[in-house]
């Protein structure tokens, strides 16, 4: 089987991942923080070695300032509905994912309102547009930094720079890019970092995080047992325990502590150069085929390995189920982004999504060019 | 190691659950509801089979009413935050967790209000109190079916009775009880039923969930994608997508299902049977040390597998530390509830907890006792 539907989660993991979650459930997955006898110790020893390697990777001064979560999404609601108060705007752009698109519209119900920047025909953001829409009330910019149907990489290093100048909140999604393209919190002046445990970072899946900024006081989201100040009925306040109530997922922060083992070991900037690779390919080939409409942009830099495309006439599930009794698995439809396919033409048929990661080679891309023109040769006659 | 922890999370889980979690990681770890190759079929039938699997355990007539969440502290404040607006009034106890205690004390804030009915010394609710304290803007009654630190059984099928006769939400907080004693939604009168999938169903941590009776109508509380309705910025209104944003944690729950079908093999009435004698020898052992406080009632009657205790003139964690030495885990401190230590008096010292689950046996159990009396025997010369 060939996967290339990475944007969704990573497959495979790195087997060091697999033996760890394993590893874990078997012999000290006891609940973090909660007592003091030896498995509790080494179950909470894991869960801050996990943050110690999250720090390094996204240079975040106090690994106390990671929260973990069980998905992007709801590190982007804690961030999002722990900043906003009725009253206040917000900046975002329409090439958002729902779990951006869908909180603002909640809140829009409760007083905040939004503006949703444009993006050119590539799916890129004009940063002079951005400066003219922050009002007075303008609390913070939320920002894809990778979109997951174009593969458009933001600047989010001059975008955070605009932030910090206006004494906005700068709030980065970082759901395609964490673990491929490199960021650093303080560089980038990321108040609010949103990560998923399970795509780039290859964890198991039920497992995220999100970095909070030392100063910003975001409202609590859940409270309950956190181990901590357990007489008062006050959730705490400070971090982690503020946003980490019940019991957090133990054996999936095992195996995404082994994930970011992988990436150190690795190096980013190889996994990055290897997915690169696969795209530039990817997109050579498919670049020859004219019955082939490639969305956004068609050039690799700037992007993630995110390559959205159709076949002339024929419908983007058919593609898909093609390529599934061929063995080889894309995702096909509207990619949880609610706005973006009206602005590329596809609010009817979606698209078909290529998303190679580390652990595809070049004769995955080559079987996947030859699939898609045996669908349009052979078509109707499928 | 004799791990008598298992109000925090059952360990060992059965062995099913660690080879289902890594066939899952290693096989069929798609992105469930997303997409529609062969691997994200494989994965979304597994999380229907555990929703069956669940609705056959719980009585639930619909599937479909049960959402998956991280933890219950996720889905008691799923619950809680959904059905509660300002001005309505809430009946809860003493004797709950800090699950619900906090998202009641920060809705305080809001404008709700809450009453918390008091427990006699062994920690059982009068029924006729909890009628009395129902007002007009009582919207709902919030009941730990099974202490955390007492072990006390309520008698939920009584309160569900009242909560229906008044016209009122039940909701039911089975963290202690679920996959031990029995538990029937429409016979108990259940409207909401929070539940881990990490303690007595012997899932993997990172794993839970909420049954929501149908037409009890809840605000959502974490929106994005749902791999659903994608074109529109609003959060799909059924269930289960409206409370399950983002990715699931589809090994864990992969893992869960083979808890859950643990627990059909064996019968939730042997798994009851078996950890009520461990708790009988437990209580009848202690009863004759004249220097152990047991905390509750000491009945085996009503009770879960969870007994509080301490040796006079030793602080609790002095004890739980001579344990852990001894290679037996057990809780100690203040058990996450913030109220019921004041009740009980231990709100200086906490407790010793020890609660044993279905992979004890009785000889575990004599080493504790044995230990136990080492300790009182043996100090100050420890």
């Amino acid at each position: 089987m060939i996967y290339l539907d990475n944007a969704a989660t990573s497959f495979p993991k790195p087997v060091g991942v697999y033996s760890e979650v394993l590893k874990c459930m078997e012999n000290y997955a006891a609940n973090p923080g909660r007592g003091s006898y030896d498995m509790v110790i080494e179950a909470s020893s894991k869960i801050m070695d996990t943050r110690q390697e999250l720090s390094e990777l996204f240079n975040i001064p106090n690994l106390l300032n990671i929260v973990f979560t069980c998905n992007a999404t709801e590190s982007l609601n804690i961030g999002i509905k722990g900043i906003l108060k009725p009253g206040d705007h917000v900046i975002s752009t329409v090439i958002e994912h729902n779990s951006v698109l869908r909180p603002l519209n909640y809140l829009s119900k409760k007083g905040i309102t939004f503006t949703l920047l444009g993006v050119d025909e590539k799916g890129y953001l004009n940063i002079n547009n951005l400066k003219k829409k922050i009002r007075k009330k303008t609390k913070a910019i939320i920002i894809n930094h990778t979109s997951n149907v174009l593969g458009t990489v933001q600047d989010i290093r001059s975008i955070g720079q605009i932030a910090k100048e206006s004494g906005i909140i700068f709030m980065v999604d970082a759901s395609q890019s964490a673990g491929v393209i490199p960021i650093d919190v303080v560089l980038d002046n990321i108040d609010l970092l949103a990560f998923p445990g399970h795509k780039g970072l290859y964890g198991p899946q039920g497992t995220g995080g999100l970095y909070i900024k030392e100063g910003v006081n975001l409202d609590s989201f859940i409270q309950g047992g956190t181990g901590s100040d357990s007489l008062s009925m006050k959730q705490p306040d400070f971090l982690p325990d503020k946003f980490e109530s019940g019991t957090l997922n133990t054996p999936g922060i095992a195996g995404l502590y082994e994930g970011l083992r992988f990436i150190k070991k690795i190096g980013i900037e190889n996994i990055r150069k290897h997915e690169i690779m696969l795209v530039e390919c990817l997109i050579k080939e498919l670049k020859k085929l004219s019955y082939i409409k490639i969305y956004g942009g068609t050039e690799y830099e700037n992007r993630g390995a995110v390559v959205s495309l159709n076949i002339d006439n024929v419908d983007a599930s058919e593609v898909g189920d093609f390529l599934n009794k061929k063995g080889i698995s894309v995702r096909t439809g509207f990619h949880c982004a609610s706005l973006i396919h009206n602005i590329i033409g596809t609010s009817q048929r979606g698209t078909v999504r290529i998303s190679p990661g580390y652990f595809n080679c070049l004769d995955d891309i080559e079987k996947l060019i030859k699939a898609l023109i045996d669908i349009h040769e052979k078509r109707p006659f499928l």
